[in-house]
């Protein structure tokens, strides 16, 4: 079922990430450094990691059935933001240089152009150990914490595009830091940006943490629409009615 | 609100439209032959004015911000069902011939060869006396009686895209004629054709007829699920976050 909606923000922090500063500044405490970036083909391997992780964090591993070659050959086929995009979030305990070594990737100039890396500083109270550090390296001592799925949706009353959000993960031993918040903000930003109207993502209606999460972030609840599928067999039957 | 979502079908018929016959058939008692083809950039008046009774329908016409010239600059800019796409629905006492002149129109080649128009004949107790048929004319001795707006979304889980219809709309003297399944199912044969994972749409918790018909036609309704929504000052207040 998530596959079809976000997934409950996982104990989602209510306050902005601390601080902005510069890459060059020394936050004191623990800083951990991170960076939401455009995904790349590059990065599918971690993002299947992610998708599965988040079929476990919600008991759907039965609905499981992405592979690696299917999000090759589904994402990364349009520009950025004009269809299925992926932004990730990278973390690391160092500052990232202002021309940090990118992944091998396929992208663009233009698409390099679409969108410039976020980077927020959260000062942690201890220092965090990631026991998947490893399986989550991106480039040297930087890790993939999160992701967020979205596409263009479209109102017929506003006659404008918006975004849709289909997916928003943080890895557990990174939740609860604001990086769901700057996930969500990143996507909100850039609908701004390109004068959409609307930003919209569903929610499990007993999951009250998510709910009072996105209603501070500024969302309204529709509570009368619910979502129908047709899918599987059901979605077959209609193989010949265009024939 | 009905921007976000598709209207309740206008009080559809659970049949399937009757018969199949060719253009050159000649059905008995009050044929209306109808057709589903890809709307084009000169359609757009029409399908103005269709989104427009749509409003009137929910009673949301405060919502109605649509404007031709907004339709025209963000529908029609990618190659159909990579992005939102406007299936029309026309109808005619008359067969449609086998050449029937399209509207003028911007679609390429490619476009047309995309998908080629679904032809149904209902046959109607009565002869069928449509108010506006002036109105909605668009090519000599053609009415425009409904559409639907659909665009591409993803299953992170099946790794797959899916369509999601926004809105599916029949002009009132033109319902329960099974237009609305006509539509529907118009939509989930592109999907299978495609190898698309699913079909979604919303539709209003209240609306009980609509979701018996939504049902028989094979959905199911995820009840859990609940619609957020960032718009307004509310997402424009997202403007300075990647600054």
């Amino acid at each position: 079922m998530a596959a079809a909606a976000p997934p409950p923000p996982p104990s989602p922090a209510p306050t902005a990430p601390t601080g902005l500063p510069e890459s060059d500044s020394t936050p004191v405490g623990n800083p951990l450094f991170s960076r939401i970036r455009l995904a790349t083909p590059h990065d599918v391997p971690h993002i299947h990691k992610l998708i599965h992780q988040m079929a476990v964090f919600e008991k759907l591993t039965h609905l499981f059935a992405a592979t690696e070659s299917g999000l090759y050959s589904t994402l990364f086929n349009s520009p950025p933001f004009h269809s299925f995009t992926v932004f990730l979030l990278e973390v690391s305990r160092h500052p990232f240089p202002l021309h940090q070594p990118q992944p091998p990737t396929t992208t663009t100039t233009t698409d390099a152009a679409a969108f410039s890396p976020i980077e927020r500083v959260v000062n942690l109270d201890h220092p965090l150990i990631d026991p998947e550090e490893d399986k989550f390296k991106s480039v040297e001592e930087v890790a993939v914490a999160g992701f967020v799925l979205f596409f263009p949706n479209y109102s017929t009353f506003l006659a404008k595009p918006g975004f849709y959000i289909e997916d928003i993960f943080v890895r557990e031993c990174y939740r609860r830091k604001g990086f769901g918040k700057m996930l969500l903000s990143a996507v909100a930003a850039q609908a701004v940006k390109m004068g959409y109207g609307r930003v919209e993502w569903v929610v499990l209606d007993w999951n009250v943490n998510a709910i009072k999460f996105y209603e501070e972030m500024g969302a309204s609840l529709l509570p009368e629409w619910r979502i129908c599928r047709l899918t599987g067999q059901a979605l077959d039957a209609y193989r010949e009615f265009a024939t």
